[in-house]
């Protein structure tokens, strides 16, 4: 008999749920896992949540909250193993890819616990100093940031069960703020399985951390006015998110990673035999394969000057051609799989969209797959290449969540610009090049459009942390069709789980207040 | 003939409308000015103000565009008698509750040009610090915040109509990003003359100001991806906007500022006869009365301990007894009218809605109205008395928007706490007492319902700024149901007119960006 994913809610985890969703496997097809429908308890979850959780994480300094946080890492590396099995079964991903977001989601925790120890003994954190407000400099302003009096909601996408959770939990908790987490249904086995581990460590207060699994119905009714809700999934979802009540009338507080039509770009200056011609190459079939390109940083459109269009055509296809794509079991495999058959058929209907406006220069799928047939959700990696950018549109319109990108013609730098532009916005956009000038000019243009922008020269070429890779430190998000949203960036990802309040007293008053504050800065 | 506000899109005045709406004096009842329906040309309009007023303000460094503000605010001191007259005309308001709204305004927009002179020779602002991305240290993540790519489009609320534009404008316009405002119809008069007065001057390069009255007709659907949009007005609009196709699927970034049931409260150390009772008292009565109450920082429930309930009702009384409604005209006069009949319309079945859970306490409408009759929207303070504030329900939930506030009792400490939350998230509360411990415990619990936290103790009762009014320096703007907005708070305010980026690259490239970047801090 296959797990069931049982809920956690009001510190207790549910039974007697009948069976509604299944979990697969998206290689062999083998039905792993079980969810059940719409919820039992949420509403009384929820005030659970928001009254014992968020009593007995704001009793706590900034500091224990962050040794807490440090103490379930302790508690997940131990358990290792099961999550590499978990996700080799429910994600299809090769051990490296496992460990971006197995890794990856304990890193980024374990950084907000580093980041949270330095906070202290504190219970709020000041920003910025005291304004004087009357010419006898007594009456001033002091701006205080308090935990939320909310609970965080996040729903989360499938590419990052682990990650997803914890990039998000880790701030969230270390502000205080209780998390109920709702994972994507098709690979929510790793994260149910995370929070049980945390969970029956008893690390965290009873109420802290929630789960559930399977239908996300009557989630958002039961939010009230300081909740927050985070949201990582499409355009579309977002926008019924957005309307919803909660939001569009109870001001719950929203944040949103939607969808991203990034770029990557080639300088210029970058000849063929240059190192950031080279750099350029190597980087844009990591960001396609990794995670088979279920990443939302993937580079969708990769911009390079019209004369190199056909030499960084060969170069990268020369590279995707020895990209062995199959079943993560099969220690050849350099490619595992899309995380379902779902997926597999977005891909498919996307790269059919995608093709009427360009042509095919790789098709990796001509290749046969290791260890896996055709009825497995395994694709293999695709180029496409659109000579006339201004004409195309889908490419700059829709994302083919899979490994998939679009090498594009651009006729010089301002071209070049506008062409990312056409995304409407995004997550990040990179640009490789040997000319600081060039660079900085570039990184000036896109900072408004995009929430991270990524500048290779040679100099950074084997130190840089990569295109499509989050690191904690900068800040995830992007504007327009990504979402508007905004996430980690050190102690900047505290913002959302806090309120601000302008505090207007006597200094003396003030002095009581901020005595028991640390300094915020970014 | 009255005059006609037109719209002035894409740097023309527009002509040739028809009259569509008429605004009238609030007092006599005379037709004052009319404004047209749907405007003309608004996409062409929004698209000049993004491209032709963006590029010539983004090319501008903050110190000129800083000085560019300061220009505007001479050109309008020079015409205060005429904005004086146009608020009596319009609003119906003495003069000291013209000049909160109007010399208020010039010295929002004053105070941004000196901040905005402080950033300097500057076309971007760093955002804290450089974080170390690789053991060599070279490759780096420092945050950028730049200018947005679009425009700001501010819909305007009628009880502001001078600081409600130079509130947002200021931040905005410093920020390099054009501004259309739409000000409320009924009191748009004023809104328009100072528009045309700075247009007239040349101060602002075409595109960075225009406005449009009457009809907001189109507006909305004219907003593209890179667009904010801040309002200010009811929870029933905002929750209208929010749901809207371009902040729901286009990610505009919208702020608001909606309905409040802000609190001022006594401390239980406050007795009759101290200095804190004194100055709540005084302070409450002013609140009310101030602009007749047409304020979304009014204090609409003052709570009070039990005991004192009776003691505050009567010193409350006893003062509202000498103000003196009417026409603004008579210098008798001390509260003028409300700003249209519609309002006096609301306030009274407000009034009417209210009575059934309260008493009247004080009832100003029992005096006669100085030179001016029942058909003028003037209305006289009332105080209401709600003893048992478990059981009520609608002085926690429905604003009026006028002279009127209700008394509650409270029994201790954390009940007052709790009553201030039944406001579901406020812009402002206020604390009274003379213990500086019962003050700093109060801030803590209200700093996260309420953006702003007013506390007054006698060592400031003659040098604070008051509970009602809203200075540059403190953020504005609440949770819940006051809209979850933030806006002015020194320089905090840029950041809803700027995009945060990460950029990534190597300390060489990241020196040549920030070389014409200053920093940012709060």
């Amino acid at each position: 008999m296959t797990p069931f994913l049982n809920n956690y809610l009001s510190g207790q985890w549910q039974s007697g749920a009948d069976a509604v969703h299944t979990l697969f496997d998206p290689v062999t097809g083998e039905a792993l896992a079980a969810t059940g429908g719409a919820a039992a308890g949420i509403r009384e979850g929820f005030a659970f949540a928001r009254h014992e959780g968020a009593r007995a994480l704001q009793a706590m300094t900034y500091a224990q909250r962050a040794t807490m946080l440090g103490e379930a890492v302790k508690i997940m590396q131990a358990n290792r193993d099961a999550y590499y099995a978990i996700a080799l079964a429910n994600s299809g991903t090769t051990r490296a890819d496992s460990g971006i977001d197995i890794d990856g989601g304990l890193y980024t925790l374990g950084y907000y616990a580093k980041l949270g120890a330095a906070l202290g003994d504190a219970h709020a954190l000041t920003d910025g100093s005291a304004a004087i407000m009357s010419k006898d400099q007594l009456f001033q302003s002091q701006h205080l940031m308090v935990p939320i009096k909310g609970l965080a909601l996040l729903i989360n996408a499938f590419n990052f069960p682990s990650w997803g959770l914890w990039e998000k939990a880790g701030p969230a908790l270390l502000s205080g703020v209780p998390v109920v987490v709702k994972p994507a249904t098709s690979t929510a086995w790793l994260t149910h399985r995370m929070v049980a581990d945390v969970v029956a460590a008893g690390i965290l207060p009873p109420g802290a951390l929630s789960i559930i699994c399977g239908s996300a119905n009557g989630l958002l009714d039961a939010l009230t006015p300081f909740d927050v809700l985070s949201f990582t999934g499409s355009a579309e979802t977002a926008a019924k998110l957005r309307s919803h009540a909660a939001v569009a009338r109870d001001s719950v507080r929203i944040n949103i990673e939607a969808d991203s039509l990034n770029s990557t770009l080639l300088g210029e200056d970058a000849g063929p035999g240059s190192a950031a011609f080279d750099l350029f190459v190597d980087n844009l079939v990591r960001d396609i394969t990794i995670k088979s390109g279920q990443r939302c940083t993937a580079p969708r459109r990769a911009l390079v000057p019209k004369q190199l269009f056909q030499p960084v055509a060969e170069a990268v296809a020369g590279k995707l051609a020895a990209i062995r794509t199959g079943n993560p079991r099969n220690e050849q495999t350099m490619m595992g799989s899309l995380v379902s058959r779902a997926q597999y058929d977005s891909v498919q209907e996307g790269l059919h969209r995608l093709k009427t406006e360009s042509s095919v220069l790789f098709d990796g799928n001509a290749q046969p797959l290791l260890d896996a047939d055709h009825q497995s959700s395994c694709v293999g990696p695709t180029l496409l290449g659109v000579r006339d950018a201004d004409q195309a549109r889908l490419v700059h319109a829709h994302e083919v969540f899979g490994p998939v990108s679009s090498l594009i013609g651009y006729r010089d730098g301002a071209h070049a610009i506008e062409i990312a532009h056409r995304g409407q916005g995004s997550l990040v956009a990179s640009v490789y090049s040997e000319d600081p000038a060039l660079l900085a000019t570039a990184a000036r243009e896109l900072a408004a459009s995009h929430g991270r922008v990524h500048l290779v020269s040679p100099d950074v070429g084997k130190t840089h942390t990569g295109h499509g890779n989050v690191m904690p430190a900068s800040i995830h998000g992007g504007p327009g069709r990504a979402g508007g949203g905004e996430e980690l960036g050190g102690l900047r990802a505290l913002n959302f789980y806090h309120r601000r309040a302008a505090l207007q007293a006597s200094s003396v008053v003030l002095a009581a207040i901020t005595q028991s504050a640390s300094p915020f800065s970014a």
